[in-house]
């Protein structure tokens, strides 16, 4: 598998819904395979909340694959021996494309909270801007989990004649209050948190020993990735501390999963980044600059296929139900699949197999 | 309705689970209604993690009655027209009894970071200290929800000749690393707040302005208190920021709700009691001190009255279901309703009225 990592830069401005405009900007992106001369075998890939342009192979300093590693490769279920696939780094994220620690040109000096508002309508645009550059005006399918399974659902949208096939999972129409809820963690740990001084850090303060408040923001994170039996299965109740049960600070195996994992988080991801992209989130509603969420799903005239996944705590089967249920009495081509799975949101992350026969079926 | 609100002082060695000692301690109380002269009408009433031993009533300067003013009263489900009902403050917790502020006698020095863990066998065995010094040998029920589901399972199994009948609403058999995790992020978030001070913070502190870390972790307690389906009904996706949508630090109503509430809890409550009461909730195993949950569940005498609530967050139906099955299959006097809500885990505060007909018939 070829794979090219490059960043593209922008002069002209990106508007944003806001009504602001991100100006220049640059978008950090990798391909996996090769594109034919009609430029016709392109799959769009859209990466979650902390992911990255990364999506599959591996870096030679990397022990760990790019995130959809499993699916994404020669015969695999997005083959690139057929297809050429794009992932691009979201505006906002701390990757390489242009977020709040990028230089507020002309000056180098960070954005930081002078950064506009991002939203999902914002990421996507700025990937067509890509695409443009690179030629590509057609998609064989756009496909993404989570945040980018919310992606995905916006290029449905905003772009009906875009791509044949949109592949969306464990996403939502609009997110709701529970989940705003799990991100406020977050903004409150990080906005309290004393070193993140107003959002004017040091730019590698954070590099040895990530900031408290990411971290326990990303606790809350990990509840909703997980689910009540994911938790049983990898934790159980055992305990892990040498001191014994009743050590006041002793720790459950889930705690020191939970200490272990959000350190490392917040060494390698960038507060402000967080925020904004957590902002994005919490403003996704696929309805928003229409008349309503038929009016919004009616323009869709990709075939439109929904994955959910049984035990996803942070967004409900039913949600995407809802969306699959409005197309269906509209008449649209739409298909929908609720894997079963113990392992809550982070299925789509983590239980390939289950869906992997479906995304197959769907590029076919 | 009579109340009575007392402190008792216990200056033998109350025995904890660890092999440590709590001498002397404290124990705050509330009666309400009147002890007969066979000492024959009394219920005990057991408290979660953020309650107090004021379970009902109207103090002269509170604007909000008892947490459970709703089900006892005067010809209310707990009719202390009938019974004489009894509420302490656990120990650990910062409402009068003896926690990790208190004094370490001789001294006047709180133990802080020194106070022994206590579990919830060492809450109840401290009730049942007070229950002996009021000569009260026998109870007609043990009623609690959450934390107090927990404790009046415990004395179920501890004290098998007891009570007559036990109600424990919205609890388990033991914490599940899902709830453990949720306490996790409270945990983290007190811990590495500066003002924490590991413990050693000034005792007024955090009266005007509660500890940060403590209002975080209550941000996540809150989650999963709430179901999605409440969050929806409470708040929907309404912004209430007037800076507009695209303000990063505008806030939805949810977040609103959580800021608000948070910051209250953090001015009143105390966090090295929260660390003490997360630790007895997380290291709460039914099983424990016997060979295996069926040996515990078997010793049971009283009969046994479960209520969880479909959409518990916290402590699923299952969870309860699982007693209930269990008792039964063994031919103990068990009975089990599993309440319709859509209010999650904290429906057991909130929607009484659909369990307070239970509760009558239990009590007839």
């Amino acid at each position: 598998m070829k794979i090219v990592t490059k960043t593209a830069r922008f002069s002209s401005p990106l508007y944003l819904e806001s009504g602001r405009i991100l100006e220049p900007y640059e978008i950090a992106y990798e391909t996996y395979g090769e594109l034919n001369e009609d430029k016709s075998n392109v799959v769009l890939v859209c990466h979650a909340l902390s992911g990255s342009h990364h999506a599959a192979g591996l870096y030679e300093s990397d022990r760990k694959a790019g995130w959809w590693d499993g699916l994404i490769g020669d015969d695999k279920a997005i083959d690139t021996k057929k297809y050429f696939v794009v992932c691009t780094n979201v505006i906002g994220s701390c990757f390489g494309s242009t977020g709040p620690m990028s230089g507020m040109y002309p000056s180098e000096e960070p954005y930081r909270l002078k950064f506009p508002v991002v939203t999902i309508k914002d990421m996507i645009r700025a990937q067509m801007q890509l695409l443009s550059s690179l030629g590509i005006y057609h998609l064989r399918a756009i496909i993404g989990g989570s945040m980018g399974g919310m992606q995905a659902l916006q290029f449905a949208v905003d772009y009906p004649n875009l791509a044949d096939n949109i592949i969306s999972l464990a996403a939502t129409y609009a997110t709701r209050p529970w989940t705003i809820a799990f991100n406020k963690v977050a903004v409150e740990a990080i906005r309290k948190d004393p070193r993140f001084k107003n959002g004017n850090y040091d730019k590698n303060a954070f590099k040895k020993e990530g900031l408290d408040g990411l971290a326990i923001g990303r606790i809350a994170g990990h509840i909703s990735y997980l689910s009540p039996a994911s938790m049983d299965e990898k934790f159980g109740r055992n305990y892990v501390s040498n001191d014994g049960l009743f050590e006041l600070f002793g720790r459950y195996e889930v705690e020191r999963y939970l200490e272990y994992n959000t350190a490392n988080f917040a060494r390698m991801f960038d507060p402000l980044s967080y925020l904004y992209i957590v902002k994005a989130i919490n403003t996704f509603n696929l309805s928003r600059g229409y008349d309503s969420l038929y009016d919004a799903i009616s323009r869709i005239k990709s075939r439109m296929h929904l994955i959910s996944f049984s035990t996803d705590y942070l967004f409900f089967p039913e949600e995407m139900e809802h969306i699959y249920k409005m197309m269906e009495r509209n008449g649209q081509s739409c298909s929908y699949l609720e894997v079963k799975s113990e392992y809550g949101h982070d299925a789509f992350l983590v239980e390939l197999e289950k869906f992997d026969e479906s995304i197959r079926e769907i590029l076919k």
